[in-house]
């Protein structure tokens, strides 16, 4: 039996046991409220462990990328959603070779993005499902509530090729455990109902309303007419997740761990990773300064990165830490740290129980 | 011909003509001053990179991590650094595997490392080259001047199976563009003379100094005693460089073409790069507050990035930004940008005349 101790560091180790409490939590969640899971496969970029969600309650899987489109439909899933509004001609036709093996969604805030779909899924003889994107607040993409979204899902509504489902949403900007947060979340509520009236007038569809985001994954039930969430990282946590009450630190299930390589001088460690291994994300939006949780010892303060190194402040540290000890560390932002891996060691305890490739690293295209 | 209007976005394009007067110009300055050059492949991670460096004047290439070493073994390179100190027997192991097939130096701060290569050199029958690693004010790996330093350098030259080449330090504190930049750079010639002064008095050997990094290049000559150098971001540059007056932009080779994929408001515009393309490593040390140059309308500033998107403000461009523009931005760290991308396309003008898998990309290990 391969244990984490015959693992070369560092390593990104996904402890099974939270893992899966961590889909059946958000899976019951869904099912009590009515609400149809379609998770963001960004965090993982792994077909097993989309199979393991669409195992565990969810009714399809959400990308980024076409390539992560590519890559995720090995997991099975019956349905996807690229929630992106995707431009060009090849990538186009790669989504419409998707769309033949699956069904596929596309949310979009603009009309090229629409019309150049519309002609390859014409061609190609398939339906492919729109959702026009809002902008509730995130201002990202999407659209402002008023007239324009309107024009626009009307447009589309008439394009051949394509299906107008409904209406997608990023509430990214709410952090409920800040000043503004609450009131944020509620605005959300407000835009949605007059998004709900002006596409009603117009006799539009609102099949799916899909919102979700894991900060407020467990609030989704407050928001009036959705019919989906698209939580990614709810399935392994983060130290911004804690950060903003998402969740708890026993619920993080993703770690890395790596090796103390120099002790160099009085109260300072150095460990071999730091941001080609962890990201360079900062603790935000309101965090510890670090650069990640110490599990073994969270008074070793994670204070600065190099690209190859990670700087530990020991001086209050519990435990005497010595070159070539293994520490555990849980990085800000899970999803980019686990782009910057090859392998997924999922553990119970110290036994490595499976090894995944991050399959869907790298795809940015 | 494939243009880079072939590509798909995101890209990582290289210019070519850049990226050869780069080169020439650090061989040229490394000849004329008596150093030898050694740059550090973690900035491209690719072996034929790696080869034309080789090809026009470096002596050896420099990497961070065992697998970084194996990896750039296929530049053919005749030496290789190993500038990190390697713990654990399985990667003493595979150090020992590239130490068959080419001269293999490696730098470390601790006599654990250096006892776990010696054993795998011995018991191997090859001899490795330590360096030393000396803090000089960067406060990351590395003893300080003084006698622990040359107690291990001691401990060491007596180890079977290693041989004692001299010393290494890494001076990426000093900002010769910033307040005390100056004084920093001239403290690190102070250091290294104590230094040179307790090893000639210890008769410890002096044969290797290695000093060098991008921004403190073309200064090398200024410190004492140095041998070689090992800068890294140097083949391409980026908006740091610029930033510590290391290099101009027209000395930037590398950009990122992307896609303008949605205008979702007047005066913004998105496009399809964030922190999973450019990564997210701000401006720093004192930089624009941006995640990037756009190098088609400088006046569109990169102010915000979520995973896949590049948020710019547009109400200053010069241009008109359309949604389905392409637009290259050059970013603020070349070596985590680099580490996102699975190619670098090496353009001449619009012709795509090369195109280089990032063989080390995600070489963690």
């Amino acid at each position: 039996m391969t244990t984490i101790r015959d693992l070369e560091t560092p390593a990104l180790l996904v402890d099974l046991d939270r893992l899966e409490a961590n889909l059946a939590r958000t899976a019951d969640y869904c099912a009590e409220h009515g609400l149809r899971l379609r998770p963001h496969a960004k965090t993982h970029k792994t077909p097993d462990i989309g199979r393991m969600q669409l195992d565990r309650g969810a009714a399809g899987l959400t990308v980024a990328k076409v390539g992560e489109a590519e890559v995720m439909a090995a997991s099975g899933a019956p349905d996807m959603l690229v929630a992106y509004p995707v431009l060009g001609e090849s990538k186009w036709r790669r989504l419409l070779e998707v769309a033949q093996r699956t069904a596929l969604t596309v949310a979009l805030d603009n009309a090229p993005a629409a019309r150049g779909l519309s002609r390859h899924a014409a061609a190609g003889g398939v339906a492919i499902g729109i959702l026009v994107e809002a902008d509730v607040g995130m201002g990202r993409c999407g659209l402002a509530p008023g007239g324009g979204l309107v024009d626009l899902a009307r447009e589309i509504a008439g394009m051949p090729g394509l299906r107008l489902d409904g209406l997608m949403f990023y509430p990214g900007h709410v952090n409920l455990a800040a000043p503004g947060g609450e009131a944020a979340f509620e605005k959300i509520g407000r835009d949605l109902e007059r998004i709900y009236d002006d596409f009603r007038r117009a006799g539009l569809p609102l099949n799916t309303v899909s919102g979700g985001s894991t900060p407020t994954l467990f609030h989704s039930h407050r928001l009036p007419g959705l019919t989906e969430i698209r939580p990614g990282t709810y399935v392994f946590n983060d130290c911004m997740q804690v950060a903003m009450g998402a969740c708890e630190w026993a619920q993080c299930a993703a770690s890395v761990m790596t090796t103390v390589v120099s002790t160099p001088r009085e109260g300072a460690a150095i460990v071999d990773g730091g941001s080609k291994t962890f990201s360079s994300d900062p603790a935000r939006p309101a965090g510890s300064g670090l650069y990640g949780r110490v599990t073994d010892d969270p008074a070793a303060g994670f204070y600065k990165m190099s690209e190859e190194h990670g700087f530990l402040d020991v001086r209050e540290a519990e435990t005497k830490i010595r070159i070539g000890d293994r520490l555990r560390i849980i990085p800000n932002h899970i999803c980019t740290a686990v782009n910057m891996h090859e392998n997924i060691y999922g553990v119970r305890g110290e036994a490595v129980e499976k090894v995944w490739k991050v399959e869907g690293r790298g795809k940015l295209q």
